[in-house]
């Protein structure tokens, strides 16, 4: 049954093998029922109530079981107001749901509220662990996270390798190409050599303002998934504009004060003050366009945003460059 | 009680109110505490078995209270062998031994075995999710995870801007400092431009193997305390040597073909070997370093390590530069 959904949603994860029980009951009926088969069920955090039609009508605590008067009938104990999920549900989204209502298993119902099964509390935390490390594996250019999790030692040298390389190569070749691009640029770059000098400061400093403002994205992203995108979008142009001109106008600064050179400072300032916004634009608009395409908006994040990334911030920074020494 | 534990500790994350029994019990024993105080524990997944001087003897299922004889007897039932953590052990370390022997709580013990609470499996779920975050987060260069987590929306531009800013004024200074590292190269630069189009290419590639190799090294730590560092630092630099030359020989013929020059390409093929394995060997030393500390390992990943590559990585490209081109 659970291939009908797919791969990382609630339904692949529930488990059906919960004690359950039907509003009518009295407590002492369940306690009945636990006592003749609780090793039949999987989980048993709680009890969860199913009408006659097979929606979910409530859950009880097992706490309740305990210690609720045997004559008292479920329907009046139970709470109604139940969080639930799809089976369509991303399995990370049951996890954060888990999490932000401090649940220990997550009931499944289908969109006419039919009890389907319980993504349970072992579960969870196993989701939740194997999406973080993706998360941050990804940020490495690696993928096939189980191979290697806690295993290095266990593995040769050559599958080690030939797990981290693929990133790596598309990354040379992005660098091939970068480098194709400064090429371009030989003539003011020799009229100007500390222009070359200060490629590695933009090109990083480009970097870190990507990652922070992809990272926080996605993250808001993943922990509400009825997020403002539009709203998030202008807010971040907003901080992007006073990011970039502290930046900018800091690093004027210093170079004309440390190089002594005024008309390069203002160019890096300008560079540095436009490579800033571009990386934060490109940062939001590329996992909302995933998220659009209803693609995991985490994709965008590591190697490849970093080499489209580089590769925008290197001509934005040698336009601006030319550009304006043609007025110095 | 627990603020004489380390934060981030199991002491301070533990609690007290367990369902608990001594090994003379009998099952029924069991029964009848939970029917007369099962809302006064916190947690209800386990019943931890304490002897009489007060040490942790065993624990027993929920289910098997439910469903093994009245009259059993709780030393007969129960599980002798049970996973434990000390009140000094880190956090994340509990979270991780609930998920690799699939816990639902951890239970705490002092060096004499004296049973001293609980960490329950809705903390364990909270520690792995703040921990991930925290890894993330750091990544980018963000480290108070707590005020923007999902709450971009929630924050004045003013203060999401001064979270996202303290790395990135480090990060231009390490910047400004590798800029005038580049400088001191301006001779053979200005004979041989394309050294400077190569830079990016450079720093880049070794960011992204020093990414791997300390992303992939901090999860081992984290996941098994007992690693052999040395034989892992062993490992690393048998993988990195591997990853250098199909890289540097990558490079090599790729900028001889594409830019037609063999020096630059023998040259570029030297330096890449050289800061891909300088790399790998900082991204395991440096964690290395910092757990033998006792300071965490993942701090040691983020921006900073990224600055102090970035410079290294400058100055071999550029001593190898110098001195092979004596030689052309």
């Amino acid at each position: 049954m659970s291939n009908r959904y797919p791969p990382e949603s609630a339904g692949r994860r529930m488990i059906d093998d919960v004690p359950k029980a039907v509003p009518e009951e009295r407590v002492s009926d369940i306690r009945k029922r636990l006592f003749e088969k609780a090793n039949d069920f999987e989980t048993l955090n709680y009890v969860y109530i199913i009408d006659r039609k097979g929606k979910l009508a409530g859950v009880l605590s097992l706490k309740d079981v305990f210690q609720k008067p045997e004559e008292s009938k479920v329907k009046d104990l139970m709470v109604k107001d139940v969080i639930r999920a799809r089976p369509h549900t991303d399995q990370e989204r049951v996890a954060i749901l888990a999490l932000k209502y401090n649940l220990k298993s997550v009931p499944v119902v289908d969109k006419e509220d039919i009890f389907l099964g319980v993504v349970p509390s072992d579960v969870i935390l196993g989701i939740l662990h194997s999406e973080n490390v993706e998360d941050i594996l990804r940020f490495a250019g690696i993928s096939k996270r189980d191979v290697i999790l806690n295993k290095t030692l266990q593995f040769p040298v050559s599958v080690l390798a030939k797990i981290r390389l693929p990133w790596l190569i598309f990354g040379l070749l992005g660098g091939l190409f970068a480098a194709k691009i400064v090429t371009f640029f030989e003539g003011p770059l020799k009229v100007n050599f500390v222009l070359a000098a200060f490629i590695p400061l933009i090109v990083y400093m480009a970097d870190a303002v990507g990652v922070q403002a992809q990272t926080l994205f996605i993250r808001n992203l993943a922990l509400d998934s009825r997020l403002d995108a539009r709203k998030y979008f202008l807010k971040e142009i907003k901080i992007s504009l006073v990011i970039a001109l502290i930046l900018g106008a800091f690093l004027a600064l210093i170079s004309f004060l440390w190089f002594g050179l005024l008309n390069i400072g203002i160019i890096l300032g300008v560079s540095l003050f436009l490579t800033v916004i571009c990386a934060c634009l490109i940062a939001v608009l590329v996992p909302w366009l995933l998220q659009g395409l209803k693609k995991d908006p985490a994709i965008g994040s590591g190697p490849f945003a970093t080499i489209v990334r580089d590769v925008l911030t290197l001509v934005i920074y040698f336009s601006v460059a030319s550009l304006m020494l043609k007025f110095f």
